[in-house]
């Protein structure tokens, strides 16, 4: 069958529900059930303090063919993954689904375990290129892994279709009740607000501490009562592998250009005024555009409603500057964000779910009017993929993505039209992570694309002097300069399923050939 | 049949779920389920935003036969319940199951609604004494009311129990998508605990607010994701409402010297130590022992851990002095109180589940050291009764009052022994609100009972020099001041089912013969 966006799906996949197609961006919406929720009643005086991993993963009862899960707060300086995957190896637990919020290149040690049959499933909405994402790539995993947005994640957990056996939770700071938060202590990583959907739905949660206060710890991320036990460790992780790319402005003069076309584009269109939201990633690109729409910001005196999203120093400063009313946080990209959290109060935490889960009444995104996206391929209707290269491996997952493109009033897509001998606009993206109807402009250094569906946008920009150019135009231009592109050479193994943020199927990843054992 | 507390229930009650008798205040714990939940998921762009009441009637498809809730944060001052109330009825709608977490004397156009037949049910965990108490004693409800704590409200709504259709937040703060809170704006009454879980469970949820901010609103207690429309009225009520009745501490020497016999008994039992928690009331005598232990503490240099429930001036003061190092916040009773929750960050808004639900992994009273309670009767079982007067009119509900004497260690009941011609200690109680299998001590200005259960407590204090005495004693005692006392004349009719906050049924309220129509 083909879906929405003209992609071949089969039938069905081995290890994966049942398959239902993307149909439209807004199409599943309207009445919607969140599932049902397993709890263990505790009478007073139990304790949930445990003495180890190894303990915990005894009283959670955590067998073969269990889904657990984590956060990825830690990011690249997590190690909550790998001990406690390391205890479950070391059980002969075999069969594992590996539901975890993001997986970093320090998840090197999971690939072993896949190749044991220990994780034969993952299911994640954050992977940086890495060992692990190779090794999906390369087909080691049993069943196909899940790809979904971090809107996606917690819609999967609340509506029963991700159910969590046992939630691993690395806690920052945390009391002997489990009442936790990620703001303090020697692991502070920020809020951990993508853990807070598996705390409400798992059936049973454990929370992984290197920071145990007296009760009650303050302040309260999530509350003891949704919490089983309480193990302490040595360490959770690293914090300083937070930041794991740049997260400074680009020096870089074509990127520059790129940034200030499209802050021109954003302000052409109307967009920098008077309680405007914004979101950007944390790329040297993204963050060069929210400098510049801050000094408009600032010369305009214009006071925005919200930043969103991952938090960088950029948006802290904005707010602490009065650009902002408030930041909303699902995760901190930089140390500077995490103090920010904790000094902050308009600065809050929000959970996956509010920032933009699609199946209730209204999360974040929806008022978000301008969002500054990746994008490691685009095609000629404007869908999007960040989740391969073009050769077919597996870098990286939608996380926002294409939550912030359907939610906001304004998605544009930022890029160099060509790497090396790499053009990024193609007539069909080796894998679809974000579909074409909800991107309205592509900005490369060597013009703006606008989405001819946009044609109120391209209205209200036409005289701005922007360079606007067809996207074909772009295609041409740029396949002029290095060369025609050639698709990925893939074979016909399933790797990787790519869920749209409703949870139907957008894409598959297939194994390319030489990725071939 | 007869329940754990020998009260011989019916087999049914006309008007109510089936009856399961209560078995003992633990016997329900272990594997709960918490109930799926009905949302309407929105696209980009929807306004919530609706210009009245009636409209979100209409919206809400609000109709004969439903269940519709409030919170009760504005107390006697609140007109949320009076203006949703009436423009229901205006519009001819009937047998409407009325939800509040509490109703007071300001409700009293709620008994015609009553009398019409537009409200048949009324659910509700706080009630002051008044007509709509006076209304539903006298049978004037089609089916019985069903009174409940505050534990066992979010354990009903969370369990599937108490299906909520529509809920109604009173919103002191408010924006236009629904992220709210109860510590800002001219209506501000504190946190709006108690209505966070009809926020998460109820299929419709209308936020109604005299404050209406630019979005986001900041904080934000209840997250626009739950809430499908917003209405902007006049007036949400009168904040000055809130304090009802006294909260400074008693002048009368026989409370004082109540309070001081208490502080005494805490004390030698050894619960006056570092890292205490606490919960009293707001009444006089209650407010007294807080002083006195507040004196102790600073004497000791003793740092509390948190001060609990409704959240008083006295607990404020020793939040800032340094005494406790959080408060835990269901309600604010007085002004300086919610002044507080919005200037102390270690003053922390809890849920009602967070509280004191006990089908959850440990809610905080399991938490709590010591309570102070108050008593209409207690008998020689310690069973308490704080519910109905001993004519057999309603005139409470439980509140925390059972909550708190089952998480707590030592539960406390605080009266006078007699009042004019009644004697607070029965052979049976009216009505059962709280077993004695969970209170502790009983302490009057003619001695203190010590349940004989707690071989270990009276063991600990039995050098103190406290004025120990018999249970039975104090009743003869009282008996010989001021008459032997005689049970209400009831009729059968059944007005109330007491529900223990395990949702087992602890009594049954009849209408008195002096009431009967």
């Amino acid at each position: 069958m083909k879906n929405k966006v003209g992609r071949e799906l089969p039938d069905r996949v081995e290890g994966y529900k049942e398959i239902q197609p993307y149909a439209g961006a807004f199409e599943s919406l309207g009445d919607r059930v969140k599932t049902s929720v397993k709890v263990k009643s505790y009478v007073p005086g139990t304790k949930k303090l445990l003495s180890s991993i190894d303990e915990a993963i005894e009283k959670t009862g955590l067998k073969d063919g269990m889904t657990v899960s984590f956060h990825h707060h830690l990011r690249n300086g997590d190690q909550v993954v790998n001990q406690v995957m390391a205890a479950i190896a070391a059980k002969g637990i075999k069969d594992i689904h590996l539901a975890a919020s993001g997986l970093f290149a320090v998840h090197e040690p999971l690939v072993k375990l896949i190749e044991d049959g220990v994780i034969t499933k993952v299911t994640t909405s954050t992977f940086n290129p890495g060992p692990v994402a190779k090794a999906i790539t390369a087909g080691k995993l049993k069943k196909p892994a899940v790809l979904m947005s971090h809107g996606g994640r917690p819609r999967a957990i609340e509506s029963g279709d991700l159910h969590i056996d046992v939630a691993f939770i690395g806690a920052p700071t945390c009391d002997a009740f489990g009442n936790l938060n990620g703001t303090q202590g020697k692991s502070a990583c920020g809020y951990v607000s993508y853990a807070y959907a598996d705390a409400m739905y798992a059936d049973r949660v454990v929370a992984v501490t290197d920071n145990l206060v007296p009760y009650p710890c303050c302040p309260i991320e999530i509350t003891q009562e949704k919490v089983d036990f309480v193990v302490e460790v040595e360490s959770i992780g690293d914090r300083n592998g937070i930041v794991s790319g740049s997260t400074k402005i680009t020096e870089d003069p074509v990127r520059l250009k790129i940034a200030s076309d499209t802050a021109k584009l954003v302000d052409s269109a109307g967009y920098i005024k008077q309680d405007m939201s914004f979101q950007t990633g944390a790329s040297g690109t993204a963050l060069a555009v929210a400098s510049i729409v801050r000094d408009i910001m600032k010369e305009r005196n214009i006071v925005g409603s919200f930043g969103l999203g991952g938090i960088h120093n950029y948006f802290v400063q904005m707010l602490e500057e009065g650009l902002f009313r408030a930041l909303f946080d699902t995760q901190c990209f930089d140390l500077e964000a995490i103090a920010s959290a904790g000094r902050n109060e308009n600065h809050i935490a929000i959970s996956g779910s509010q920032y933009a889960n699609p199946h209730n009444r209204g999360s974040i995104v929806n008022n978000l009017d301008v969002v500054i996206l990746g994008a490691t391929e685009i095609d000629t209707d404007f869908n999007v993929n960040v989740i391969t290269g073009s050769n077919g491996v597996i870098m990286g997952a939608s996380g926002g993505h294409s939550d912030c493109a359907a939610g906001s009033k304004l998605a544009i897509i930022v890029a160099n039209l060509t790497r090396k001998s790499f053009c990024v606009v193609r007539d069909k993206v080796t894998t679809v992570t974000t579909p074409g109807d909800t991107v309205d402009a592509f900005v490369t250094e060597h013009g703006i694309a606008i989405n001819p569906r946009r044609q109120d946008l391209l209205e209200a920009v036409k005289d701005a002097g922007l360079p606007l150019v067809d996207i074909h135009d772009l295609k041409a231009l740029g396949e002029s300069l290095v060369g025609e592109q050639t698709p990925a050479d893939l074979t016909d193994k399933i790797v990787a399923v790519v869920e749209y943020r409703d949870g139907t199927v957008m894409d598959v990843v297939k194994m390319p050939k030489e990725a071939a054992i």
